[in-house]
């Protein structure tokens, strides 16, 4: 069943360039989606697929920074593929929503190779038995596909030397590494820190199939100012400010 | 055969708290064994085994910094092992150098647990068929034992709960991972990064034995203050400066 009108709320992203419906109690994009999209090294032309793409905000993030992608969206559940095309459909930008599994993806994706594959896979083990109030929310937090298996589905669908971006927390580190050893090269980290000096909470990882470059950790990047959350001030960094409200790319430092 | 005196230098360490000979041309502690030394959160009383002791460097710093403990240093090469054993009589700590292969440990080692272990493997891949001129620099810097064996052979050793201490190339921290992975818990790692900004070149990592805490990622900790190496200057960041010529101890960021 489709998500009612009333369920459904409208929110800006980008600096107002895109304007995305997202339910108001189930999965709702806030800054990791944006931050992924920015982090994909794409150029004009490129095709790009997005595993489990929600509602479509770091597609449509991409569709936003970069002209003429071939952007295709993988999605296991319906009311999220349908306002994902919804979404695009309202923007302007085209983005062919595939309604599927991205550990036996339908055939429509599994005829096509990638210059890019982005994903930002859920963050948290689901805690079994315990039904979330919402199954969709409960689908994009929780875990139903292991890690290695959105790793497995990405390295699969690109082409020969394409890319691999994703956005995870910093904990699940090792778990990504091991998923993409042997099958993927030139492996950068960017640890994303809260604020200056303090242990990374997210990572954007970077891997190139069948690359053969080593693997890269890099300096962090801090997300806020100051050294305490300041009441309701705006309080990103000038770097993560550039991405989130004019739809900068991130930069990934060469050593 | 043993080192012949005049192949040997003698290098003061920690301030001139430690004063130690190697060879002029093999295997040469320099930082590295200071750090991973300084990284060890060892107490006063503990028992703390360093595989691949080389001439001593990193467990007589451990020695020279907490009192009372118990050292003992595993080394492959009995000339190696017999410089240990006379640096550890020059400076006066006690550390019990055992000849043997970490792959095969003698029983005197097998026999024993240990509170710590702290290790600094070989940082290349040793290019096969190549033969350096010093058969001990080669198996110092290059390759004979994987990674993953140094990592087995540690967790080994050590009792329940007990902490690992190693010193690696970034390169390789996913080697590293994957040989933790399932073995040990709370793995930290404290990116070494030779510049403000840059990528890390080394890495220090802790893990406990079979502990049960999540990966961390840490911020960097940066060796060299300024863009750029300032011919002879000393440029060490005060922090390493504490490490290198205080024998003070690494401060792990608690988040």
């Amino acid at each position: 069943m489709p998500f009612a009108v009333e369920d459904l709320t409208c929110d800006s992203f980008l600096g107002g360039r895109l304007s995305v419906l997202q339910p108001r109690g189930g999965y709702r994009a806030g800054v990791d989606p944006v931050l992924l999209a920015a982090a994909s090294p794409v150029r004009a032309g490129q095709s790009v697929l997005e595993l489990g793409c929600g509602a479509g905000v770091a597609a449509l993030c991409l569709g936003a920074r970069v002209a003429g992608l071939r952007l295709t969206g993988l999605e296991l559940q319906p009311r999220y593929a349908a306002l994902a095309r919804e979404n695009a459909a309202r923007n302007r930008i085209a983005l062919s929503v595939v309604e599927g599994d991205l550990a036996a993806p339908p055939q429509e994706v599994r005829q096509q190779s990638f210059d890019h594959v982005i994903a930002n896979p859920p963050y948290f083990l689901r805690a079994r038995g315990s039904a979330a109030a919402d199954s969709g929310r409960e689908r994009a937090l929780g875990e139903e596909t292991p890690l290695a298996q959105w790793v497995d589905a990405g390295l699969r669908r690109l082409v020969p030397k394409g890319r691999l971006t994703m956005i995870q927390r910093a904990e699940r580190v090792p778990e990504l590494l091991a998923a993409l050893q042997d099958r993927a090269g030139d492996v950068e980290l960017l640890p994303l820190a809260p604020r200056a000096g303090r242990p990374a909470r997210l990572v954007l990882l970077r891997a190139i199939k069948g690359g053969g470059g080593p693997f890269r950790l890099l300096p962090p990047m801090t997300m806020h100012q100051g050294a305490a959350h300041d009441g309701d001030r705006e309080s990103y960094t000038p770097a993560i400010g550039g991405v989130l409200r004019n739809a900068a790319a991130i930069e990934w430092p060469i050593a």
